[in-house]
């Protein structure tokens, strides 16, 4: 069975000697002291290890299930859930007068890395229970907040998303859900919904369904759109739960990872519910949350690719296999471990130098995000919008390739299900799809995100770039800013070549979108790396006593300035090529 | 249900016009005509489409199972295999004198990727079948002919391949499975072996199990290991069955893939055995048929591909979501259908151009095969010897990543296994691992092909491609020259690079050896696109009545070239950046 332990140095690291997290002024920010984070971060490590990674291949192989309309969770999940609860975890970044921690986001996404790592199909039934949680802690009216929130932060309700129907997910304008207004203010809501993840489970009281519906007579397509609550248990005055709502579940979808969480159909047959936030503004409402939702998603990415990497690094050293060609390494054994050899190393540097860059994007993103709404910053806010999709785009793309890397050192132990190797892979694949398909994400970016504000925000992050390297222009610092430098100018070309071109035919942008979504990645992680390696050079200067994890850290810093970033060349040049050729044959020529 | 046509025009295209395979002096091309190949090509695609393609989803959900020491095989294959048997496809590219129909492997090539497409987990059961043939056919003594080939021409018997046990796979020097000689001249074989391939099944009288074992007082390591024939039931003087021999099926694995193949644990209990070649030369019979298994290997990533790419495109081109940002196309629908959008075409061309491009580059490795044991040329054969890794490494890689390209197109459709999209990409997985797992093949190709013979072959294959370039100087192929020019210079790089550094230290040469294989990769696809983009001139020149047909062709090309190559420079960098940001960390700093 795979193992996890959580990267709490790694984590520390970032947090305090390359953010310096308790030295910020945002508000919040200065509970974040070293031992008060690593105690946090501790203890959900145990968690993770304990008790979430044990049921992953559980729930793998058990799988959810739909009895007389019932859906039970996997053997011990409901249990784990329990010891969630009762540990706070499920409302660490959440307000405290509605039962939560108010910890930043920050601190939330390193934790949250840790379950997700730990078991990702469990963690996505509080994951989605905090996202329709923050809809309504947005959106909802004052009652709607006391009525929910504080069972839905304590997860003894669980919440929902309902966005998809059969024959429409990207462009919800062609919904047909609707919502009839009742006399009573309240709505009923008729429709089928799927790809519903934690849509019903054995595991709370209630589900709090939020429901995208249009309100007949409303404008058409999805300026049409409205946001209800729809609980699954009606409640009576008191808040508690009375009988059931006219909402069931259709089925399970058999899926090819996930196993552990019930994606459902869900039916609503004139089931009551209440609008939330503004008539016709659904869209928003559910917007509001996008940025932390998808570097949620993001961040499910690169914990899969962290999970898998450890069990491959654990295969490498202990597989024996072959004799290193310069020279026996373990010459008492009938062969070397997998680990001396170069294509292994390649393959462990690839995963390793990703993970750690992408963590330290990701936990930028997460700092924007509390700088945004702790500080009001809109300078944070207009970077972490258009970085968004990045996050989410990139850090699952190649965290999936990551978990596939992670497989292959397995050989055909890693076909087999047994080792768990395959689970990763197919549990990583979904956070590609899931929350915006990453085609999606590369239009948000080049369609909406570069052009917003002037193009204000894109500029204001190669003038990051641009700063940033000015101030590192000492030799020790030269292996990793030069290549930064190439990589930004690489981005910045691109950037040029959308604005030229795309006015003429805005396919000369799209046809680049997804190209020009990576080769952002890798400046991101290029700049990620570069802030590492200058903590790690700061921390070796002033006689750090553990020398070797800095030493580490620039080593693999410069492995991926040397051998990931160049990638940015190829994506220009795909960029460059324009549209002609991608958009060159008649449908029917495919 | 996913559906496959199979592509006949392309295939063809390919005989008869790239390679002109019926103009070439090479024993049993006169009979390749394009109308005999066409009516086989016809014939295979019917049998793949409409009695392969539809059990491959039956196969996936219900898999193999054991019962009582049986193998049982998914529901309906039973019938098909007799169809397979009854149409003589089993025996395509088998002697004559076997009752097979001797036809050359570029045709059996053509056909086993339409079997391979529309089921590949069904197709494994002929393909290791044919693969035990070939080594009996290569080493076996006239008697063992005789004895098993016409059983195994026919699949009235199956075969399979027994290398891996538990704690060794690549490194078989480790193998301890034994093999006793008896008084009579046979052994008696005991040992485990593990991921054996239609180890056994319900669909044949007899299986042939091929095994690799050592015998007692041997050399060590791999110079000692022998292979034997270990049928399933013992034979009569007649040939025919009789009793069960000492080999038991101790477990079927559970996989992330090809279920409906019965991957087994065998359990051989002092089976009797029967040497087949020369004692303690048995990895050499082995290695002999690999240039063609693991080009049949190839091709199954090739095959998924293209199946998988043909669902992509039938829904890129029935689901309606948002519209075209150039206008819309679809008025009378409430949208688009999804192959308007630039990112589904750059999906589509990605997929679209490799799969061609890998076609082509197939079928010219069948060609040379059939050049090196037809003709008995040696430069041929130390083409294909050069680039079987390659064949096999980078078709397998890009046809896996092509799998999840076309799984995306489906969007949250894709995740569920309803469509079958997921069962390309989880059958993909396994070509990458199998058959030497990819890093092996990289391994192979820069440890041992590169300077085969003093470096003589890539040395010819550079000449090939400079020749092939000086030829073709005209303006109408610069799209396609230059671009093969560069990517060529950056192998010759590549391999200039290896030899100036690898001979001081080898890592730096195995620490580049995933990323030449890819290199080489791109070259030869880039090659192939140049000769088909000829071709196609040369048909339009001479006034094809289709034109649309090579219009596409030249169109994908120039895709190719300007899209798919440029990956070659990011391969060079990664490759010159050395070994040692390979080896910098300690084993135990991962």
């Amino acid at each position: 069975m795979p193992s996890y332990t959580a990267p709490t140095k790694d984590m520390a690291f970032l947090l305090h000697e390359v953010l310096k997290a308790d030295k910020l002024n945002i508000p919040g920010y200065d509970e974040l002291e070293p031992d008060f984070t690593a105690a946090v971060l501790e203890e959900a490590g145990k968690v993770a290890s304990g008790v979430l990674t044990p049921l992953n291949v559980v729930g793998d192989q058990e799988g959810c299930r739909l009895e007389n309309g019932v859906v039970y969770t996997p053997p011990g999940f409901k249990e784990a859930f329990e010891q969630m609860k009762e540990g706070g975890w499920t409302g660490l970044d959440m307000p405290e007068e509605f039962g939560g921690q108010n910890m930043p986001v920050l601190l939330g996404t390193a934790v949250g890395e840790m379950f997700s790592a730990a078991n990702q199909a469990f963690t996505m039934y509080q994951g989605l229970t905090h996202g329709a949680a923050s809809a309504i802690l947005a959106h909802g009216t004052d009652e709607q907040k006391a009525t929910y929130l504080p069972k839905m932060v304590s997860c003894e309700w669980t919440g929902t998303m309902n966005l998809t129907e059969p024959h429409c997910g990207t462009d919800l304008g062609l919904m047909r859900t609707k919502a009839e207004p009742q006399d009573d203010g309240s709505y009923k809501v008729s429709g089928q919904k799927i790809f519903i993840s934690a849509g019903d489970h054995d595991m709370s009281e209630n589900v709090i369904h939020l429901v995208l519906a249009k309100i007949p007579g409303g404008p058409e397509g999805i300026k049409g759109v409205s946001l209800f609550i729809v609980p699954k248990f009606n409640l009576n005055e008191d808040g508690s739960v009375s009988s059931r709502n006219g909402v069931s579940v259709g089925n399970i979808e058999q899926k090819m990872g996930i196993h552990g969480n019930s994606t459902c159909v869900m039916n609503y047959d004139e089931a009551t519910g209440y609008l939330l936030g503004d008539m016709h503004k659904g869209m928003r409402a559910m917007f509001t949350m996008m940025n932390e939702a998808r570097l949620g998603v993001g961040m499910q990415g690169l914990a899969q690719a962290e999970a898998a990497y450890q069990n491959a690094v654990i295969y490498a050293r202990d597989r024996l296999q072959g004799r290193d060609v310069t020279g026996v390494k373990n010459p008492d054994g009938p062969a070397d471990p997998l680990i001396v050899h170069p294509d292994i190393r390649r393959s462990l540097m690839d995963q390793k130098s990703f993970i750690e860059g992408a963590r330290g994007f990701l936990f930028w993103g997460a700092l924007l995000i509390d700088q945004a709404h702790r500080s009001g910053d809109k300078e944070a806010d207009g970077l972490i919008s258009l970085m968004t999709p990045v996050l989410k785009g990139f850090l699952t793309d190649q965290g999936f390739d990551m978990t596939v890397l992670a497989q292959q050192v397995y050989g055909g132990h890693g076909y087999i299900e047994e080792h768990g190797m395959s689970q990763f892979v197919r549990d990583a694949r979904i956070a590609q799809i899931y929350e915006g398909a990453n085609g999606v994400q590369a239009l948000d970016l080049v369609g909406r995100k570069l052009a917003a504000d002037g193009g204000k925000h894109v500029m204001a992050f190669f003038e990051l770039i641009k700063s940033y390297c000015k101030g590192q222009d000492g030799d020790e610092m030269k292996d990793f800013i030069e290549p930064l430098k190439t990589a930004s100018k690489h981005l910045q070309a691109a950037s040029m070549f959308f604005m030229q071109n795309g006015m003429k035919n805005p396919n000369h942008a799209l046809a680049g979108s997804y190209d020009f979504m990576h080769l952002f990645g890798h400046v991101c992680l290029g700049y990620a790396w570069a802030q590492q390696a200058r903590a790690a050079l700061d921390a070796l200067a002033n006689g750090a006593t553990d020398a070797t994890f800095y030493e580490t850290k620039l080593a693999t810093a410069r492995y991926y300035m040397a051998r990931r970033l160049p990638a940015t060349g190829m994506h220009l040049a795909r960029i460059e090529s324009g549209a002609d050729m991608v958009m060159a044959l008649d449908a029917d020529a495919f």
